[in-house]
C-alpha cells in the first residue's frame, strides 16, 4: 500500500526515517513597504504578526504572520525566544523580508513571478464564504486579478497584495463541483 | 492588549469578524518536470503527495504536497472529492503547477526570485537536527546555496530544488542563540 494518496512519476514510496520531523514551515517574499504589507495582511486578511526580527547591522527586518484563530493565540508564547522557536517550527507561516530603505527607493519594485521571468505563482487562502469574502474585498478597495465568475475556472478568485503578489481565494467546499468538469 | 505579539507600522489591531476562518493554505510554484520535483520533495524532503489534479483541456497538472507525520495520514480522506476539500482547507501545503510539455522544452526554465527581478525568496523547512539533515543532503548530492557554517548567519542552511528554488533549512531550537548576536 502506498504512503501517498495519488500516483505520479518520480514518487518515492519509501519514507526515509531521517526525514521524520521535517516541517514545511514558511514561505518568504520580499516586500517594499512593511507599513502597507502589514496593514494588508493584518486588516484585509486578518492575520496575526507572531514575530518580528530586526537585523540592524545588515539593515533588514523579517515579519512572520499566521492565520490564527482567536483560540489559537494562547498556544503561542509571550516570551521572545520561545516564540522565535515556535515561529520556525509550525506549519503555515508567511515571512516577509524588508530591506530598510526600499520603501523610499523609487527604483525598487518586487516581481510577482506571474510575468516573465515566471516562477512563484501565488499564496492560496481558504475562506468559509467566497461571495462574502469577495464583496468585502471590493468594499475595502482590494485589486482583483480574477473574479470568481470570470474565466473558465469558476469559484476561484485572485487578488493582489500591495507588492502585486497574487493571492488565490477559494471556498474549499465549492471546489469539487467548480473544478469537476475540467478534471481528467 | 494587542492581538499581535509584536509592534509594527501598519498593524491592524481590530480583528474583523468577517476574516474568521481564513486559512493561509498553500504556496504555488511552477515546475519544469514533475518527475524530478516529485522525486525531490517525496524522497529528499519526505513529503506526501496528498492530491493531484489533471486538467487535460488546459494541459496542466497541479500537485499538492504536505509534510505529514505517519500518524497524520489517517486524518486525510481516501475519497477524492473529500480530499480535494481537505487539500484546500489545511495550512502548510505546497502546490506545484506543471504545464504539460515543459519538461521537453529546452526554452523553459523557471525563475527562483533570488536574482533580478527579485521577489519570492524561499520555502522554509524546520528539521529536528540540522547537522544530520545537512550530512544526509550531502550524501544525496543535494546542491547547497549556503552551508550552516558559512557566512555570518550561522546554523541556517539553504539548498536548491530541481528548478533552483531555494529551501531554507533550520533547527528551530538553535535560532535564539544563532541569531541573537545579530538582533536589534
Amino acid at each position: 500500500m502506498s504512503r501517498h494518496f495519488e500516483q505520479a512519476e518520480g514518487l518515492c514510496e519509501e519514507r526515509d526515517p531521517r526525514t521524520e520531523g521535517f516541517v514545511f514551515n514558511h514561505t518568504m517574499l520580499r516586500i517594499k513597504s512593511p507599513r502597507r504589507t502589514i496593514d494588508f495582511y493584518t486588516r484585509v486578511m486578518g492575520m496575526t504578526l507572531v514575530r518580528k526580527l530586526d537585523f540592524p547591522e545588515m539593515e533588514f527586518s523579517l515579519y512572520f504572520l499566521a492565520t490564527l484563530a482567536p483560540e489559537a493565540e494562547a498556544s503561542w508564547s509571550d516570551e521572545a525566544d520561545a516564540r522565535m522557536v515556535e515561529t520556525f517550527s509550525r506549519p503555515g507561516l508567511l515571512e516577509f523580508t524588508h530591506n530598510w530603505g526600499d520603501e523610499d527607493d523609487e527604483s525598487v519594485a518586487y516581481h510577482n513571478g506571474n510575468s516573465a521571468p515566471k516562477g512563484f505563482g501565488h499564496l492560496g487562502f481558504a475562506v468559509p464564504d467566497l461571495d462574502a469574502a469577495c464583496a468585502r474585498f471590493d468594499e475595502l478597495g482590494v485589486d482583483f486579478v480574477k473574479r470568481p465568475e470570470a474565466g473558465s475556472m469558476r469559484d476561484i478568485a485572485f487578488i493582489q497584495d500591495p507588492d502585486g503578489y497574487w493571492l488565490e481565494i477559494v471556498e474549499p467546499a465549492c471546489l469539487p463541483e467548480a473544478l469537476g468538469e475540467h478534471l481528467g
